[in-house]
């Protein structure tokens, strides 16, 4: 069995629950089938096992290295993004007019997981392009398509966003990198840019840098914000553009992508769409970027439980505690309870976090205002909830190797080291929670946060009573407390508990996520639809209750982090 | 103010609430006052500091390699362990025959936090040599204590431990090394042992072995096991003896600490005590390492929270949820909520584990039947809870410096890296756990516990209601479910939920010791004190609650981790 991935389960979660054939209906998908959605999973996997898994240790011990001249990187990397490039992956989902074969997202998410549990600093590269390259699809002229995106797709050029700045990481609202308009209708670029991943290296023909800036005499604040496409090269003559790598951080995991501190120095760059609208278009990338984070989570979660789940099994120590006869020989360590909880903790995580990853990809296949309202709302739950709870998998996962797991002789401390980033990068884990209870669950009245609770209690109410029930009382506890917070409408006694509102929103949606699991495995046999049986039952029984003090914390009213001086901490 | 550990809490602690100086009114203290007390914590966290601290991340980097002769560590170790030595402080606690000053082990303990805070590694040596030492001191004749312990504390020799073998790790049980008895009264040592810290190094002129091992014909099982004494140089002729390092495990923190793979090959040897009672003696030094393990765990926490407050006092980032005017100047990020909520927690895991190592440790010092018996039942406890929790406080370190915290420009990284150790060694959490719930509360009919919750009511009938109301009832819930656990007397149903006991019996533990630090702070004013009730206030409303679903699991007698079968894993 592959310690990657498992194609049994993305198999389960795309056909036998959320019937991903069906999407063959829609003309956009029309062209496709089953056999072409596995073929795509087939390959992807081959390519992840064969040309990505190999060098992840590598990419972990040799880091890039910039030597004042260029970035050197292990050719490893090269070589697999070559093979993902003419794999035609890159290319699947987009539409036909561009050279893509419009594969459905949900199936485009499947297959990039393999990569990410493969070698997630790898991935990286290919991520950060697609979502570059999808930015500039939506919301680039033509020409800006034919001369970057093309190149991105054909895999020659790769792609970053550049937002962060020394002083503005969570708040872009203090961006200062600054655009100059020419003459010619063109801008030139100034300022530090800072935590680019991928922001330079010797991997691509050429660097597509998007860029947020201020034009002068712009508005202060977010508003004030443009976009703009900076090229590492100029696209015609070759040379440099005036981006100048300043130096790279050295990260405790995720080493093996390159993050840069980046100078722009008189850059020559094109506007996107409009003045004064880039963080609005930044965010069609971020929005992407914030799933794929949370698909990364979930990816690096899983190949650690498959891991440890395959020591559990190998891995001979003690007995069972009643019987504890010296001379009886010893059993594989899967059968202690503890090593069992790990292990079932582990396995309702990243198979949960693996429903969410996937279920918000399809709701991309089957736009409506109703599904582009609720991946809305799921969205910081889909980049912060597996960021938390898929890394204590990996956190599990060496727990269950015991010393071995600690040692870089086995592979789950890097996993658990580059799995950290997560709850970081593209918004840390408080900027989702503010996000959610801010923004997401508020808007349009309620709409987002109320579509989701109906799906919820109409999954709940088909699922056996002791699990649905739970399930149903959280939701309605939920909504209760959501009420409650906001009847004051002021922000800052609304706000002040917002992460355990994330917590506890992201631990319900996952119970739900479980009781879809549990229901279409409804009827089938095998120890497969009994493992989702129990961990649907562990994950309710065991899990979803740790949302009672969450909820009772923030129906208490209770503003101790607000009001409490900070010059008592010490 | 030092970012190594907090003086003035130390101070607090160990005598505002502690009462330590009127451990002097002992005979064994007599000679000893507050200006003693004072002098010894002066130099360690002058020595910490001086020379401890500056090279944590040095040793980091470059880790002890070995090139088949011998093992190379940064000079900066040894030198900072010569100025350990010379200081007096290794045999600052012991008995005035042996050259000691019979300094009280509350006073040691806060002592060492200073060198595990500033370098964790490092400071492992002289944890272990101390261990070794006592355990000697204990179970060793005279002339072993002369011939193995003076030159330990004279810093001229260090100690280890050797439990693990490659196929007994937590299953000491299956240890196979073997003794084989000579016609002199000494034996020779066969076989592997794993995992062993300061396993070899060239830092001193010799290195002590304490060897578990069985003498042949002797029974299976732990009671089969014998302790011996394996000199790395015989001491005459400082030869080397049978004792080859057969690799250095690379490990993802601590990585100073050198961890080694021996090889016993006719080792000359020495018995301590009697045969066959090898492991009952080094529970005396694994007792004592266990303590020395969630001590370690506070410090490095510690440290990583003092880290982060700096950071987050400096840090200039976003505004207020309520007015965000885009012109107003950012504020220092310690304003955000969500960045007061993960230091405030931290404070709350550190402190509290600060309290619950330095409460044990004087324990240590008032033997009686009672206190011994207290100890007993608060070892699992102290060793697991800190490993756990103010892992955690680091974690959260790394958040609150966002992308800064991640890289290894920044020190939180390290710490997070080098704690995440303590929850596997001297006996993992689960481990602990079974010890907790298995032996601790069921020995003497439960005196232990009983004796536990009978000082936490204590303490809670003298809080505030609103504070202590919840402890007693926290206080009386662990006592009916532990007796519930075990009303059937059978260990497979008792057992099979021991990791929510040990985390249910932990945050009841350090919610009583804040409850005690509040009582220590009444009628007191200013910052530090408005401190200690603001974590009080936290730890009993945001923490205790969490246990709330772990005890209705326990009582709910939920058997699915016994009863599942593990092929339903996947």
């Amino acid at each position: 069995m592959s310690k990657v991935l498992s194609r049994r389960d993305l198999d389960f979660l795309l056909y036998e629950w959320l019937g991903a054939e069906s999407l063959t209906a829609r003309e956009r998908f029309a062209e496709h089938s089953r056999e072409t959605f596995d073929a795509f999973l087939d390959v992807s996997q081959q390519i992840a096992e064969r040309d990505f898994a190999p060098h992840n240790r590598a990419g972990d011990l040799a880091e890039p290295t910039f030597d004042g001249e260029k970035v050197t990187i292990i050719p490893e990397v090269s070589r697999a993004l070559r093979v993902f490039a003419e794999s035609g992956l890159p290319a699947a989902g987009m539409d036909a007019e561009h050279g893509g074969l419009q594969l459905p997202h949900v199936v485009q998410r499947a297959c990039f997981l393999w990569f990410q549990a493969a070698n997630t600093a790898t991935s990286a590269y290919a991520m950060l392009t697609a979502g570059n390259a999808h930015l500039l699809l939506t919301h680039g002229t033509e020409e800006q398509i034919r001369r970057y995106v093309h190149p991105m797709i054909e895999g020659r050029f790769t792609g970053t966003m550049c937002l962060s700045e020394p002083q503005a990481g969570s708040s872009l609202s203090d961006v200062t990198t600054k655009a100059t308009p020419q003459a010619d209708g063109t801008y030139r670029i100034d300022g530090g840019k800072m935590w680019i991943s991928g922001g330079d290296h010797e991997l691509s023909e050429n660097i597509i840098h998007l860029v947020l800036a201020r034009v002068e005499g712009a508005p202060a604040g977010v508003k004030g914000l443009s976009l703009f496409i900076v090229p590492k090269r100029n696209l015609e003559t070759g040379e440099r553009n005036g981006v100048v790598l300043a130096g790279l951080n050295h990260k405790m995991g995720y080493r093996g992508t390159t993050n840069a501190v980046l100078a722009f120095e008189g850059a020559a760059a094109e506007l996107v769409g409009e003045e004064g609208r880039g963080l609005a278009y930044m965010f069609h990338m971020m929005n992407e970027a914030r799933i794929g984070v949370g698909s990364g989570a979930v990816a690096l979660g899983y190949t650690g439980y498959l891991h440890a789940l395959a020591y559990a099994r190998e891995r001979l120590q003690g007995r069972p505690v009643s019987g504890k006869d010296p001379l009886a020989p010893p059993v594989p360590i899967v059968e202690h309870p503890d090593v069992r909880r790990m292990l079932l903790a582990s396995k309702s995580y990243v198979e949960g976090g693996l429903a969410l990853v996937l279920y918000a990809a399809k709701l991309l296949d089957e736009p409506s205002p109703e599904n582009d309202l609720l991946l809305d709302v799921l969205t910081p739950i889909v980049k912060a909830w597996p960021s938390q709870w898929c890394r204590l998998a990996d956190d599990h996962a060496i727990q269950v190797h015991g010393g071995y797991g600690y040692t870089r002789e086995y592979p789950v401390e890097q996993f658990y080291r580059d799995n950290r980033l997560n709850s970081i990068h593209e918004g840390t884990d408080g900027i989702q929670a503010l996000d959610l209870l801010g923004r997401k669950v508020t808007m349009r009245g309620g709409a987002g946060l109320g579509l989701l609770l109906d799906r919820i209690r109409a999954t709940a109410s088909k699922a056996p009573a002791e699990l649905g029930g739970p399930v149903l009382s959280a939701a309605d506890r939920l909504a209760a407390t959501t009420a409650k917070l906001w009847a004051t409408g002021d922000p800052s006694s609304a706000l002040v508990n917002a992460t355990a509102y994330l917590d506890a929103a992201g631990h319900l949606v996952i119970a739900w996520l479980w009781l879809e699991q549990l229901l279409a495995a409804e009827g089938k046999d095998g120890d497969f639809y009994q493992g989702k049986r129990l961990a649907a039952r562990y994950f309710v029984t065991h899990e979803l209750p740790r949302i009672g003090p969450m909820l009772d914390l923030l129906d208490s009213g209770d503003t101790l982090l607000r009001d409490m001086d900070d010059a008592w901490l010490g």
